[in-house]
């Protein structure tokens, strides 16, 4: 890879701001924070205002509504942000204020020193002021570890907030329940709370149930969870490969993908300077990071996977650590007895991590060391509360591969590996598939659920089709919002380039929209309090014209904007009672006004329309004085 | 509209072909045709021809993939179609042999007498040739009278061969089971056969449970049978508005429509000269074409609901009938007693049919003259044999309106007009929603089964989401997908303009290709013979690196080719053993040929690395000489 030093440095003065894109400010939307039990608990929204509605008794103020900002300080016209110096550490304080942690003296993986040592790396190396911490000598850092003592960390309390996405507001300001109303869901028996408090969210990571991904090396990020009982998450992907990208390209895709809803990022870089690559991109992220430290791993003996040993993975581990990964993929459940079950698969082992471990075991004829040592892991887990994602190196990579005895082998030893990671209150989730039809959907999440003991569920797609390679985003989303729906806790996306290549940032964002897509359908399905707001406040708007408000309110206003100006550019339009589709003289919302306003006019003669069958009906539509539609 | 009679005019020499990018051969495919019992039964299928793999026991012959092929002549090199005079009449023979059509000296409908007369239209008039049929007095010459009859039609026997895909061949030529395996389905309740016979196809038909769309006056059209015990079926919606788009470019959309899957097509213009912008569509169309008849019935009246008249709607039926429209969308449900109950409604009556029943009821105080007439509006289907999709026209335009009163209410009257019209042996497929949360859509499709006696259910999405315009093609396709595999037998495409704007051809083919993603993971989930063959032959010739034959066989070859080429444009780079995604050293599948490579040069020393607790698959791995994956 080309070193891409000349692009970092033009970032020497004040305009060392990334991606500019990224951080301009979404249509009718502004920064709001609101604060928690104490002043430097400030939770992000994005809250987006509404036009009036001009109704026949005046005015109708629509409330403005709040949506769940992943954003990060990038979209506050407040700060200026110097990628230099990355962002500031909000968590920093409540770190320091639990005094059980420790700040070293120099970093400890060998080869991170080996790299800050190396003079050729400092053009491109991040500046890192504040010192690396780690957990004092026998002390256990984790948010399950807090939780399971009874302790509700100010992370606890900024979930809680944050998840709430300040729904009592509109039900405050909005005059009918219009906005309010949802259907009652169905969430197989998920614990959905009406009101998601403090308590409940400790509660959840003390049980295992949600995991807050909080590295203490990483107190630039705003903190999150990721469990059935709170909102569905998605994860983006980004990453260079030894053929293309350079660092100031992750660092964008990375603001990129959150400006439009990513959840957590995972950087699953596998070319050189992935180590410099990884430091940006943590020091600038306001979401999670996630890694797969193998891959970095095998970098460093050239990619031969024989050669791994597990001091070189611990090494990697404790570099990534203290560069304040939030979340690690470890492929432990790639047992050597699992290997030959792959045999006669349609496409093998496709997961990178479990074909890395499945060589290592064939060539040493022996049982994989992330297993062996997988107490030895949970050392380094629990010293800077990394959490455990349990990678499914068997999940099938074709639709004839689905299901099958090796995918189930793994996913048991996942769950053995889960207890394990709890005795040392490691927080841990655990991957799923891959690809897999409709109908076999379900079983995979009733098994994790059942072997893994309620550990959230982070699922790649599933892909319910392999035939539409260019459209797997699509492909997978089908399978993405019915495992959310049935409990998986976070999403991991699917661009269009999957199986063809490296995502660019428009892949990034279509894989992006689609999986909030996804994340929300299920939200819906699962009857999460507050998840119909938008698609109400949206329905509203799209009901009565205001086209803008429309746009404002979607997951991506610039594209719904761009294609209805296709056709109707002038501005007048945003206000026309009717688009392109119909035209003026036949939009259907259009027909409907005109029939309550006929309605209306013809007042309470209109009586006489209704006919027997309809008595108790009429009753009521006599009671409002016979308007067909409700009044505006 | 203008009139675009200058772009019809450049077609008056043998270049009279229509859109060329059409009518390219997709790359590795050639027309075949499977001949039936008469050598006029010639069932169009698309071969995708493969490469050969190298394997260490010389090449092995991956064979030809059959697929289903709705793009008519279009995509047959020995045609030449002249837009002018349309497409040969392949079932003329057919109809004629029947003897219970006659002739007619002159069209039925006044409104067509009127266009025919006027000198101002010659320029844009399809100039047919051809002689318009009825049955003769007193005949029904639907397929269901046939088939209730006993009578095996030609039409038939053509849907049997094509729902097969010859799918034989691929189990003949294969040498193992790699590309025929699939799944058991989940097909709750449907009657899946393993073979589609043309008795079965007669006995769907009489039932009521499928239905042929074939008008006697549109024998240019391919059979095809839409029917939840065959393959998942798609529409596409094409037609211009008021406000844009020529004759011309709507006869593109439909070639273009039908070239990447669409299995009928409806057109929904609604400006000036939609009687001969049909004409142009049906005379070129190898697929079914639909129509909303009070859609032009309106424009007779220019606008006003309130004039329209039961005279008017029954000459724009026979107009429409004697032109050749397939089928019907006729919103015969949308009842005076049901209008009140959309008034509490978030989006009130979004189906432009539905509202301008609604008006014209409120406006007469009357009972809809579709619902009052219905019966003669079966005399006039049975004479031409034009199948009912009785509309939705109380569908649900938001989340919050979902399966609410007024939607089932009219549901249930659709159950009823159905029995009415199978009392004249007149097909009929109802029309479902719409919008609507995950969770909520198999209650649709068990009340649509329950009213109405399993008819086929042609749903609209449904949208699982109001939160996305400009994605609605993906917030669609995971409820499509999922009321597909629950029963739906047709699923009509909802592009990524819906809400916002007319499609244009880029959002014609992603709605397509979006909505055969979702028609076949529903045959996938439901476990339809035969469908997982071309996911296997993909899977199968990715893990083998077979990239060009990867492409060949997806959906949309063009887009897969071009994505994998945005980053490895060499040719050389389509045998190479990686793609850009994870870079040379990195590609899983890569890891996981050299674990087969490593473990078949170990050979029989691999023993020694199955250790215990693997007994019983170890015994199984020795006996095939220790192997880990299968030979090629």
């Amino acid at each position: 890879m080309k070193i891409p030093v000349s692009r970092l440095e033009k970032f020497t003065s004040d305009n060392a701001r990334v991606d500019t894109a990224a951080i301009q400010s979404l249509p009718n939307s502004r920064k709001i924070y609101i604060q928690g039990s104490r002043a430097d608990i400030r939770v992000p929204m994005r809250e987006i205002s509404q036009s009036d509605t001009n109704t026949s008794q005046g005015i109708e103020k629509n409330p403005p509504i709040c949506v769940y900002d992943t954003s990060g300080p990038y979209s506050d016209p407040d700060t200026n942000i110097d990628i230099r110096h990355g962002l500031l550490p909000l968590r920093e304080k409540w770190i320091e204020e639990r005094e059980d942690t420790e700040v070293l003296s120099g970093l400890s993986s060998s080869y991170s020193l080996k790299r800050l040592q190396d003079p050729a790396l400092t053009a491109m190396r991040f500046n890192l002021t504040r010192p690396v911490r780690r957990a004092k000598g026998g002390s256990n850092v984790t948010q399950m570890h807090y939780a399971r003592r009874g302790i509700i960390t100010p992370e606890m309390e900024f979930i809680a907030i944050r998840e709430n996405q300040r729904r009592e507001r509109v039900t405050d300001l909005a005059k009918s329940e219009l906005l309010t109303r949802q259907h009652p869901g169905q969430s197989f028996g998920a614990a959905i709370q009406e009101w998601i408090t403090p308590e409940f969210v400790r509660d959840e990571v003390a049980r295992g149930r949600a995991i807050i991904p909080a590295n203490i090396n990483h107190p630039e990020a705003e903190p999150m969870i990721i469990g059935r009982n709170f909102l569905v998450k998605i994860n983006a992907n980004i990453g260079n490969s030894a053929l293309g990208s350079s660092i100031q390209d992750e660092v964008e895709k990375m603001t990129w993908a959150i400006r439009w809803g990513g959840d957590t990022v995972m950087d699953l870089s596998t070319g050189k300077n992935i180590h410099e690559t990884r430091e940006w991109i943590i020091r600038n992220s306001p979401v999670p990071i996630g890694t797969v430290p193998i891959y970095q791993a095998l970098e460093k003996v050239d990619g031969k996977a024989e050669e791994l040993t597990w001091e070189i993975f611990r090494d990697t581990l404790i570099e990534q650590a203290e560069q304040g990964v939030d979340y690690f993929t470890i492929h432990a459940g790639v047992r050597l007895p699992f290997v030959p079950m792959t045999a006669k698969r349609m496409t093998g082992i496709v997961s990178r991590g479990g074909s890395i471990m499945a060589k290592w075991c064939l060539a040493h004829h022996k049982e994989s060391f992330l297993y062996t040592h997988f107490e030895d892991i949970c050392e380094i887990m629990k010293a800077y509360d990394v959490s455990f994602s349990l990678g499914d190196g068997l999940r099938p990579g074709s639709i004839y591969d689905a299901n099958d005895e090796a995918q189930f082998a793994e996913l048991k030893t996942l769950g053995e590996l889960t207890k394990i990671a709890w005795k040392h209150d490691i927080q841990t989730m655990i991957e799923g598939p891959g690809h897999v039809p409709m109908h076999l959907i379900r079983e995979n999440m009733d098994l994790q659920l059942e072997h893994c003991h309620e550990a959230p569920f982070y699922t790649l797609g599933p892909l319910t089709t392999d035939i539409a390679p260019g459209y797997d985003h699509i492909t997978s989303a089908i399978g993405a919002a019915m495992i959310g729906w049935y409990g998986t806790a976070m999403l991991c996306y699917v661009t269009p380039k999957e199986h063809l290549g490296l995502p660019d940032k428009d892949d990034v964002k279509d894989g992006i929209i689609t999986y909030k897509i996804a994340a929300h359908a299920a939200d819906l399905a699962k009857g999460h309090p507050g998840a119909q707001i938008r698609d109400n406040a949206l329905s509203k708007a799209r009901f009565e014209f205001r086209w803008n408000d429309q746009f404002n309110l979607s997951l991506d206003p610039d594209k719904a904007r761009q294609f209805h100006d296709e056709t109707l550019p002038q501005e007048g339009a945003k206000l026309a009672h009717f688009c392109s589709m119909c035209g003026p003289n036949f939009c259907s919302m259009k027909i409907t006004q005109d029939v309550r306003d006929y309605a209306a006019q013809q007042g309470i003669s209109e009586n006489e329309a209704l006919q027997e069958g309809m008595a108790k009906k009429a009753d009521e539509f006599i009671e409002k004085g016979g308007e067909i539609y409700r009044k505006l």
